[in-house]
């Protein structure tokens, strides 16, 4: 018997009818022998539905208040899980973020866990009770509901398996795995059987959307592994056990044949700033990048050129794409202070990613990767690298051309 | 300064349109000076969304999760209520059943509650904090969430106001007090200024839907004032204090001038049940009422005719209409052992009563009532009397002629 934590996100308990499908997931796990803590997301809509009616009541709300109301959604879906397990003759009940209780920091809106408690939580799982916790929730140090932001439903997931001491996180989603790549981009892209935490952590900020970054990082530091699997299939179609059933996430050690590429991640949520003719001597990109961070905008990717005859250089970056018109604003009001010619802003453009740990031991990726893409006649805007991670900056409209034609290029094709 | 209980209820925080004007009200009375705790019901509609989830989820819900499910109505409206006050410059904030606490037994979806903590939130009202607590929930023993059946949220408002020693609880809800009859049959109706609790527990439990009985014993309990008005009137325009607004429920003692007959109400929800040939002997009334009560049925009129010639006689008695099928069931299995010719049951039926601390002091007043009906040519088919009231049973058909022709009896008509 091992115990097992299974999250279901917000389309996975979009209804009664899809709570249900949820419900014969756990049961298939509890009829195998497992003790199962079962993490829910609000169904898919009542998030939006009580953030509008907080932001309607006031565009300022208070965090606090706005934790309360928008933790309902989960608070539902955990009772609702309960009964329809309970009627399944499976014993089970639910447990509020207060009730464990989950504790987190006083980040209303996106505290992060602190400590888990699960003295009462784990007599009542060894009494074969699934216990149902609503993802999203904490309790403050104020005796107050936290939220922990977006998509935080993975990390209390990943956060309560760790506490619970078990090594394996079942996340219930709409898609039955990680891919090598968009399918809907690339119809050849594979599901991985693995990946791993780091290659995940890439992909996950890169656009694919599957797992919160922050669960993926969590999962790391405890050694959750975290299996991602479609909870679209009929319960009694899939086996009990972690094989062949979507994609793990796990340590590197794990994955015996590693590939050096993994995946091909890209995203369109990108924007570039471009400073025409700035003076190219020190302390100006302080003075660019300082008022930035001071006004919360994360800057990615930087490209300066070679200065000019005239001493002046073209400078340019990448923020969010929801953040470029507040960046250009910053920017506008240092025009006298930076000193620059013009000012350039453009959601044009698309990161693509080349992900993989393999690449730690093999040279050359890069270069195969600027090749390939200089032969299909694309302009590399920028760039930027990690360790396991190549990452380029091209107009928009080769975002597809690219990522098939580097999806190929690495042997992700699928026969 | 003075500590005032307000209650708004499910029409009154409907949309957020809504609950700004209940914020309104509540800005009147903190500009006035008062230490405010406010109430507030789930938005109208909310409530059946739930259950109707629950009962999807299950016929037979865990009560544990149903009331974990269904209070979160109210938890979103108190967010949101302590929002909206935010943001017209009030400090305020929300305080969760748990939070507080509001102690309940463990009686789950019916609790009652036993203690409601008020230290913290003592010391949050005299910093000038509005407090915003939801209505209907609160923690039962096991650190479970609790409710309180259906209308407790005026049960928890007069609840806290004893609890706070306030004298005063004003109910905001969608009529503007309470009324001789119901404006709807008889337009001569007029609004009371004042009402005693045991008349409104009569009116609460015979129709006028305005309170709910609970909440009404517990303020006659702890004398707890409470005013009845209106949250649809613009919070601008009615006065701060008390007088002139809605009628205020209060000990009799309170109400200088009293009338013999304070109201008339009426219920369609009565269903009437006739045993016919019965025999009359002891013990065939337990035979009939000790399984009625097993089966929780209540029983209200009883009538039972004179003996016949055949020592048989015909029993006639009221349950709730939605309880007329099961009890018809009931008495079907017990033909045998009871012994009797037929079983009717018809929901044909209207219970009209005449209510009245004064009718104490004076005789006479049920036979002007049954002189007056019978004027009319309205058969009675059951009474039942109190020390404040005369309850009759008559042909549904009749319902608003017996409520005007009695309305006008008694003096109650409007010049």
């Amino acid at each position: 018997m091992a115990l097992l934590v299974m999250k279901f996100g917000g389309t996975s308990v979009a209804d009664i009818e899809r709570i249900r499908i949820a419900a014969g997931h756990v049961k298939r796990e509890v009829d195998a022998g497992h003790q199962c803590a079962v993490v829910v997301s609000a169904m898919s809509g009542q998030t939006n539905q009580l953030i509008e009616w907080v932001n309607e009541a006031s565009p300022k709300a208070d965090p606090h208040e706005y934790d309360t109301v928008v933790s309902s959604g989960e608070q539902v879906t955990s009772g609702l899980l309960a009964i329809v397990l309970q009627s399944m003759g499976i014993a089970a009940r639910s447990w509020q973020g207060w009730q464990v209780p989950v504790f987190t920091d006083d980040a209303h809106s996106s505290a992060r866990i602190i400590d888990v408690k699960t003295e009462e939580l784990k007599s009542s799982l060894e009494a074969n009770e699934v216990a149902v916790v609503p993802g999203f929730q904490g309790l403050g140090p104020h005796n107050r509901i936290t939220t922990l932001g977006r998509g935080g439903s993975d990390t209390s997931a990943v956060a309560l398996a760790a506490a619970l001491g078990t090594e394996r996180c079942d996340i219930y989603t709409d898609v039955d795995g990680i891919y090598t790549t968009d399918p809907r981009v690339v119809p050849q892209a594979q599901r991985l059987d693995k990946i791993s935490y780091e290659e995940m952590l890439e992909m996950a900020s890169l656009g694919a959307k599957v797992l919160q970054t922050r669960s993926v990082q969590l999962a790391m530091v405890h050694q959750v592994r975290v299996l991602v699997r479609s909870s679209f299939e009929p319960p009694d179609e899939v086996p009990a056990g972690e094989e062949g059933a979507g994609t793990l996430v796990c340590d590197e050690d794990e994955i015996v044949e590693q590939q050096v590429v993994s995946g091909i991640a890209y995203t369109k949520d990108e924007a570039k700033v471009t400073l025409i003719k700035v003076a190219d001597k020190p302390g100006v990109a302080a003075r660019v990048f300082g008022p930035l961070a001071e006004a919360r905008i994360n800057v990615d990717m930087i490209v300066q050129n070679v200065s000019a005859d005239d001493r002046t250089t073209d400078m340019t970056f990448t923020v969010a794409a929801a953040e470029l018109d507040k960046a250009l604003d910053v920017l506008k009001g240092l025009k006298d202070d930076i000193g620059y010619a013009d000012l350039r802003g453009s959601t044009d453009v698309v990161k693509v990613s080349v992900i993989g740990v393999g690449m730690r031991s093999h040279a050359g990726v890069a270069a195969q990767m600027f090749k390939a893409l200089a032969e299909k006649g694309i302009n590399i805007e920028a760039i930027s690298t990690s360790e396991i991670k190549i990452s380029i900056l091209i107009d928009a409209a080769y975002a597809e051309l690219a990522v098939r034609s580097l999806h190929s290029l690495y042997g992700l094709d699928s026969a």
